[in-house]
């Protein structure tokens, strides 16, 4: 090694993010040619408070329409700055619709995907007669009343260590459809009610296909032993129909303890629900 | 009075309506030349489902900006339609960003803006250091800290029957600066503060010029005095700046008992608070 490249390389370092955004305004977070991509317009912003090209890695990749409260990624840059300067410069070079909630070192073994021990997220479902209009793209309508006792009871049998094929997109990419649910819980606030969910990963389009089953089951469309069945076929083509993005958020990742990264406040989801005037 | 002009004045018939927009995406609650109002789209949308001509009066104009969860609204129709088909047909010709929330009909003494007795605002703060993503003009995004509880203290001295003119926009066209303001809530939930205001009537601007009267006092630009001081010199130019439309809610409107309208839920305003996962 000689004595350019051990410069190099000390001045190399690794930086977690983690990245807030409306999904609504784009085709996912993966970039793809010809559509316009959150991977896409965080690098170019990194890349400029930077001054190189900046490649960020993500904890999960979202599809279209679906929204993130912290997204983490991490990417490496030769270039000194203060964490400040990461988050409030690569803001003012983001659209409106993304933006950055926090910079932290992380060693070189870190890996924003493969360092995650579990995943969260939560879907919105706004249960009302009447479509919603400011909350458009943030939640998912369903116009029949919904009994979230019944999607309770019925999301029971989903928890634990599974094989979710039936719950898992056609295209999956993962090599096995094994996952851990750990938590899922379902809440009713007066119009809404809200799916919680953490695993240790999540298959491609996993929540959105658990939500179709439970909303078919709240609707009393099919009854609450459908989940079960529809788990133990172990086949997409005998599950439910996959559920809107709009009401999906991608809500955070937990990582070993000695990265501690801030805590977020889930609050960010929502404005306040007050019963009464 | 000749048969036919009997028969006419039968078959008329004034519905109320309550109407949630999300302002944004106009210029407005009034009709303006050039520009795209809540009232076009509803009277536009309307006349479609009563194949005539419809004229609307509000409850409250709201501003280009300015959000609606129930704004009331009054118009008369000859067409024989069911309740049902005033709400459903009407919002199958509306923009994604207004919808008729209920119709219930009227007695023809009945004016959403005369018969109203009381009016009532919500004003959301979005208070943490990054910008919103997908609350971006749902909410009013304040980088300070602000302490609610210098806002609620000087908040105080607004309440009750007052000379409002240091909070009315320069242009206000109101015979009167009188109002009596009988509430003014100041809460924090977590990221979020909330004002809660309900008045005989309100003034333009007068709840936004009234947010940037207590977020200056909460940011700790000026002492908790301050919003006294400023009621007393009864001048605008001595006033604070306007907030902000996009955390203006206009929530609802209260009229006598004996019409019976629909109550609405205010949680229609948020999506669902939880502190932790």
């Amino acid at each position: 090694m000689n004595n350019n490249s051990l410069i190099t390389k000390q001045a190399t370092q690794r930086l977690a993010l983690a990245v807030e955004y409306d999904g609504s305004q784009f085709s996912g977070w993966q970039i793809q040619k010809n559509a316009r991509s959150v991977q896409h317009v965080v690098q170019q912003a990194l890349s400029t408070v930077a001054n190189h090209e900046v490649v960020v890695s993500c904890a999960g990749r979202t599809d279209a329409g679906v929204h993130a409260l912290s997204q983490i990624v991490h990417f490496d840059t030769s270039a000194q700055r203060s964490l400040r300067s990461w988050v409030y410069g690569t803001n003012a070079n983001l659209p409106k619709e993304v933006c950055i909630q926090w910079a932290h070192p992380v060693d070189a073994e870190f890996h924003a995907r493969f360092s995650a021990q579990r995943r969260q997220y939560r879907y919105v479902i706004f249960n009302r007669a009447v479509r919603p209009t400011f909350l458009a793209n943030k939640v998912t309508w369903c116009y029949h009343d919904l009994d979230e006792s019944l999607m309770a009871e019925a999301a029971h049998c989903l928890l634990g260590k599974h094989d979710f094929s039936s719950y898992r997109a056609i295209g999956c990419q993962a090599k096995s459809p094994i996952r851990t649910l750990h938590r899922l819980s379902v809440c009713r606030y007066d119009q809404f009610i809200t799916l919680d969910l953490e695993a240790n990963g999540f298959l491609h389009h996993m929540v959105r296909n658990i939500a179709g089953v439970l909303m078919d089951i709240g609707a009393g469309k099919a009854p609450v032993s459908w989940a079960q069945e529809v788990l133990e076929h172990k086949n997409r083509t005998l599950g439910g129909v996959t559920a809107q993005p709009y009401g999906l958020y991608f809500v955070g990742v937990r990582y070993p303890d000695k990265y501690q990264f801030p805590k977020l406040s889930l609050s960010t989801l929502g404005l306040p629900l007050v019963a009464t005037l």
